[in-house]
């Protein structure tokens, strides 16, 4: 891996696995999903990792009207790299999740790469049939033992080769070891090309852990597979964001917080905002030296295609 | 991991993976089945992992009937342990992958601890249009670029419930260290009891790969999870298969081989029969000092209920 | 090794590497010495690792009576755990080095676990032949590439049966792998009783270096090794200090800061104090959400002896 | 680190560390020394790593007057290889230790990359006072437990230096993971020129223990300090020799056994020769599908001079 001088924070503002019951700062409204980016990203996030939600209940939407509204509001506020998630459903083809990435044409989106179990059902134990906000929410939490997370060789094949004429680049999440292996398997066919970007995925019920010893292992695995060709950041789910982070960024790097990933600022107590969660771990990250990148400099890193060549 | 003195020899006799036109000398029939697992006894193996198929044209089969006719032969011609496989079908529900054994009620089963992509469609460039021996083989091989090997949470939670009453064993199957983990939520839920048997697969593709390192990092997560708590043993897929179960070997664990894993004998020469696999694999361990456990021993070192308690 | 819930901090106030002229906040009066090490106490650290020096031109000493002034006001003036080096010298035989902890019998000494090339000669091309502030300096850093610090077998095990008497738990100085294996021969010749205590050193040129890869493999070593007797905590010299703190801390560990190890407290900036570099590892582990040990509390953990069982 | 086709395997016909009472294979006269060394070549060694020693009693000798009888008996007999022992003594000073390669100019010698504590002192427990052939042998046994095994940076750098002359490639003895740091410190001022070529120690008492789990670490430290420009070989001490040479050939490096590292060909039972050893593990390796490679190819591996540049 090539040595980077700056560290790339990205934020992950809402996601699909949270729903509302468990936090009230998580945003699903058109507004707040708006509101809480911009907010990061002068907190620090130089990458803005979205999905949307149906502003009525906060349920996961793979629908371009849902993005539509909250897009261009966050492009006039900040010039922060836009990424759009292509994993937002458990359940829809595809050709569906890739549609807001088709449509809107972003600098960045997320490619998974390999299918795998992608639960969260021990959660709905922590909350009585009386607590949940919406209707939707417990099945959709007490269910997710029942999860696929469905990204075969031949989806992956599908979304890059429909995406190609975008010029997007993937932040591949990889979950495991396999994936990393998978990765290359398609880099040899050639569906992408180096620099690829790489997000390492520690702590979900169905992928690999939250150990240091994890992040280790899956980086030096990526640099025999990969060499010079990837750049790198690092998510920890749940209580393992911030000592992650911190890790990664202490090895060289990038980073992603957001409440995605976590609900939480500290041990039990829940964040306040995405923005909170991007300035504390780059509090952490400047106090060990590192510096942070501004969203130009992540364009460099990474070699985006520029904010201006976006659809929305 | 509690040391242990004697190597266990694992053949697996015909899997689902292959395919007739690989080689001559994958069994389908009753009859070879049968004959090959005894050979393969005989030649060191004290575990018989059996797959059914399909008599007529080799594809896989996971219905009873197709067990029947083979195991009472082998459990009168060896006293080898049988372990029947219950991830036998790529798309077949759980309770159908189960049947046999729920069936047979055999001292050892496999059990799959997550769901992953399964491919081998590479293979499918090696063949001609004309070459394919079955009409079902080359759609079966060229397709597989879609196959995920289905083993969710709820599944395994199914197969282990169904399953209790039998007093099984289960090899189970990690092909990546989030399975793992996976297994680890399984038995901090009850699911599975020590010591538990588990079976590190390496070189699927959509698993993790064929390289040492590999091993050894299983096998320190599987130290780091599980303690005393269990045995292991190791499968490297294709042409890893003597190397990889030859450095487990020599780390203390056991091994498997077997057509169902790799259809060669040495670089570009396919194996005769399972029995000469296993024969070499044996050969080489106890040139290394290694000795090569009995049925009785493996019953012991596994805690098997013993092979007069099946219903076959 | 058994979880524990809070951070040991100790401070390294001296040592015996860096030399007057590198930075004016190293300590090598009595009086610089017994006051920086009260404020590293109050500042955070419950263990104090002491060496002396001659306060006229801060050369490192052994002599007990270069200890015996600021013995006992650090004592008065602090409850921390008083740490005594018995590596304080690259020429001098161990008997001479193991002096001052029989002299005074401290809770804690400093036990080096193999002998290794300790170099740090090229520091000396920092500096020009007029910028020595003392006549010994320049050859005593130049010359190093010739060090051996020197800790056969027969020299660890008569320090240990000199020591014995005195109930002192050693800070067990493990500066590659290798002294891993070293300390477990000597655990199983009966020379040190657990819960031992592993300081993990990286960085040193002789030594293993400060990659947060080589922690999480030097702490699974001594996870096997030494199962649950062990207690551990990580040292990076020079510009790893502050990185490898945070990161063994997130695993954790305990962590040792000070003068002794980094003259540094961030990137190019000289720290004015070992209180400065305690303050601010303890600002960044507390905000990752750990909580730093008092004295009583590290002295449970390590199972000490008591401060009011020494001889100062 | 580059792949290679060939395996190269390395035989130490009789070292410096046993005794003549350990086994009565141990060759010490020139004769035996010779003759050995031949076998072990025709057996399959393209490389022969030798010591000296004192005819009378088999005590270690580094004067060239005890190399010159056997050196040009084995170059007649043998087109392997010659690499000359730096490392023979534990009491003289670099200077006499390399004499012998000064004197004779081979095309390979021994270059150890770090001092370390070198002990085999528990050996001498296994022999009562009668048993011992000569007089020399107990204490140097039992005393071992004093020993350093000198060689500090100065010492290195003027090894390297003396023999630059000689366009001798260095078999660079790493028993530690700091050694790696050591040589790659040295590379760095220009000591030593790529491709170099490591020999990784495994189970010396003093340096990192025997597991896999360290070999495997060893060699991604050297593929990450030294990317493609280094070449390796592993040798297991004592009871490891086997397992860890197997490994090591299933991993793409090369191999080193013979009497120097171990005296026994299976557990428990003392190998007859040096060529026993050889042969053993040549058909191990070879049954595992690679080829051995002959003295010519060793030298174009490695980048040899030449047999026909010796002073012998
Ligand atoms: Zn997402
Ligand atoms: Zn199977
Ligand atoms: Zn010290
Ligand atoms: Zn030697």
């Amino acid at each position: 891996m090539a040595r980077q001088k700056k560290t790339i924070i990205t934020c992950a503002v809402t996601g699909a696995i949270h729903t509302p019951t468990m936090s009230d700062a998580l945003p699903y409204t058109y507004d707040d999903i708006a509101q809480q980016a911009v907010e990061a990203a002068e907190a620090g996030a130089s990458i803005l990792h979205l999905h949307a939600r149906n502003p009525e209940n906060g349920s996961p939407s793979v629908d371009p009207n849902d993005f539509a509204p909250f897009l261009p509001r966050i492009k006039q506020a900040t010039g922060a790299v836009v990424n759009l998630s292509t994993g937002g459903s458990l359940t829809l083809s595809i050709q569906d999740r890739i549609n807001p990435a088709k449509t809107f044409s972003p600098e960045m989106c997320s490619m998974n790469m390999g299918s795998m179990n992608f639960s969260f059902h021990p959660l709905a134990n922590r909350y009585g049939d009386d607590d949940w906000k919406f209707d939707w929410e417990k099945d959709y939490v007490a269910n997710s033992d029942q999860n696929i997370f469905r990204n075969t060789f031949r989806d992956i094949r599908e979304a890059a080769k429909t995406l190609a004429p975008h010029d997007i680049k993937f932040e591949h999440e990889c979950y495991d070891v396999g994936h990393l292996y998978n990765l290359k398997f398609c880099m040899d066919i050639g569906l992408f090309k180096a620099p690829i970007f790489i997000q390492f995925i520690f702590g979900i019920l169905g992928g690999i852990g939250p150990e240091a010893d994890n992040l280790i292992f899956m980086k030096r695995t990526a640099d025999r597979l990969f060499g010079d060709d990837y750049r790198w950041s690092v998510l920890g789910a749940g209580g393992a964001q911030m000592s992650l982070a911190t890790t990664a960024s202490q090895m060289g790097g990038n980073i992603r917080v957001g409440l995605e990933d976590s609900l939480f600022i500290s041990r039990g107590k829940l964040a306040e905002s995405n923005a909170q969660q991007v300035a504390k771990i780059r509090r952490i990250v400047e106090d060990l030296g590192s510096q942070v990148a501004t969203p130009g400099e992540a364009r460099e890193i990474l070699d985006l295609k520029g904010g201006d060549r976006v659809a929305f």
